[in-house]
């Protein structure tokens, strides 16, 4: 008999979520049904759009019900299998996560790509937020070579790798993060940081133009709030901003204020487009294609935080919000 | 000796523009240059944008200076011409408006285009407005057969035209607009017509949820503020928002609160786009090919509010921000 222990929602977090939102529960799994298969996690991804699954309404992602097993990308080893295509010791990843033993139909679960990278990698750089970074830039920003390329929460697991992407492409590329220790690493990328810890707008506007005076053609978006408005305020003409986060508004109770120069993108004729990178999954292999060899010779500097044990993923999660998360946010079983 | 009588800016208006902003001047025309043409104007145009030209500041057009003549699209007859383009009789448009006889070197001249339409049809709905009515739901928000298109300042010189080349492209049209006339022309359009007077931003969102209960794929923006923030609320899955103008704001002497729910943007994956018609005047041939047969037949409803005389002009542009006028704003000479 194998038991499943997994995580759910006790009730839908008001603001910041806290542990206590979440309960630890365990179960006995059924016998493998017919085309299921059976998987013991080794790396839980903890996410920040998980937030807006919390809320008890549909977003652009279904909403987590309460007292039910929560779910997320997760890399883990086949320990047993009534699916044609997966054999026992295989490592795979799926959705069956926020719990250390997953049992899954075998059309839900992937092997993982045949790249000489660490497992944990194709939950991170080469996975769903690197798969995010390279969308936003090239398929909804139209980045072009040269471009002047800002992009927030830049030491994040999403931003960076988009600055590191930018930078390969040849863009002058500024970052905005939130530690000395993080712009220190952006500036050895060659990336232009901007701290915004203690800026209001008008600070924000000044750091952004100091950074690059003739403003941004790109900004990659994963924050909103005071950020947006003074990236507004710095964008050339024709300029594409691609939503992909807002974290900053993700644990609001109301709704916060707009910004207040939504006419730049009339006097830009600027473009703002929101995203969700699974609308753009048909181009993985092409993204994979194009990263994982940079990945695999080491010429891209892709940071983990890692936690360690199966209970510690409510406190990986919530600290997504605390910012101390240098890069991907995992837990490791 | 010919004189040209002209407005000129005395100062930079203050929230909404007053009749002592401009003044009327009158000069002695040198005689005509090489290449040059001289022009009687029949019509003048106002147009809201020409307010983000009286902020001494470059919005996405150059500003009016103070006291020099003011510039503007203008239909008229040549009285004398020095270029060879050009005979005395011919109906020319231009933008020496804002006065009543114009000099211009014959390259900043062109002859009306061979419809058969009313000459200040070429200031209207076969003119800039016109062209900016087809251009943003063309060739910005890509409007397709079957969409549900919201319209802005719906019974305006560029809505007016935007609702009914949305309903001969098979669209299904709801149109904002401020008085029981306007809502009454709509409707005799086939346009679902939502009166925006009294409402705030739930009174606005309820009632465009009500006129299309399945939201909108696009939004043709014209006026901003509360209404930008109902129909972002009300957008459907890849809807596309073409910001044409944001009139709601133009006269405000500090910036207001922007939409607090751009996150809809994200959730919707949906894109706003700010656009300048003249980027996209290499179309211009394309959108009369496809409109003016319908103009000239008359199968198309454009309606004019018309000012007489020179000295109404600044007069005729303030009623613009009053929601006066139905259909183009035009001065008559």
């Amino acid at each position: 008999m194998t038991t499943s222990r997994y995580f759910t929602l006790k009730q839908f977090p008001e603001g910041l979520p806290k542990r206590e939102d979440f309960a630890l529960e365990e179960t006995t799994l059924p016998a493998l049904d017919h085309n299921e298969v059976r998987i013991r996690n080794r790396w839980l991804s903890v996410d920040p759009y998980m937030r807006g699954r919390m809320s008890g309404a549909m977003t652009y992602i279904e909403p987590y019900e309460l007292r039910q097993p929560m779910s997320g990308a997760a890399v883990g080893e086949v320990m047993e299998s009534n699916h044609p295509q997966f054999q026992v010791g295989q490592r795979v990843r799926h959705m069956g996560g926020w719990r250390d033993v997953a049992q899954l139909p075998g059309n839900e679960v992937e092997k993982l790509p045949d790249y000489d990278v660490p497992e944990q990698a194709f939950l991170g750089v080469l996975g769903m937020p690197g798969m995010t970074a390279w969308t936003g830039l090239n398929r909804i920003a139209r980045m072009q070579e040269g471009n002047r390329v800002l992009v927030s929460a830049a030491s994040g697991a999403v931003g960076s790798l988009a600055v590191q992407l930018a930078k390969s492409a040849g863009c002058h590329v500024v970052g905005v993060a939130g530690s000395d220790d993080k712009c220190q690493w952006l500036e050895e990328r060659g990336v232009h940081a901007v701290n915004y810890r203690g800026k209001d707008v008008d600070a924000l506007t000044k750091a952004l133009k100091d950074a690059s005076p003739e403003g941004y053609d790109v900004y990659y978006e994963n924050v909103g709030g005071p950020l947006m408005e003074a990236a507004l305020a710095s964008l050339r003409d024709h300029a594409r901003v691609a939503i992909c986060g807002l974290i900053d508004r993700y644990n609001d109770t109301e709704a916060g204020a707009g910004p207040r120069n939504i006419n730049q993108l009339l006097f830009r004729k600027a473009r703002m487009e929101g995203f969700i990178v699974m609308e753009h999954w048909d181009f993985y292999t092409d993204f994979l294609g194009e990263v994982a060899p940079f990945v695999e010779k080491g010429a891209i500097d892709y940071r983990e935080t890692i936690e360690e044990g199966l209970e510690s993923t409510p406190d990986a999660f919530i600290r997504l919000f605390e910012g101390s998360n240098f890069g991907k946010m995992l837990v490791k079983l």
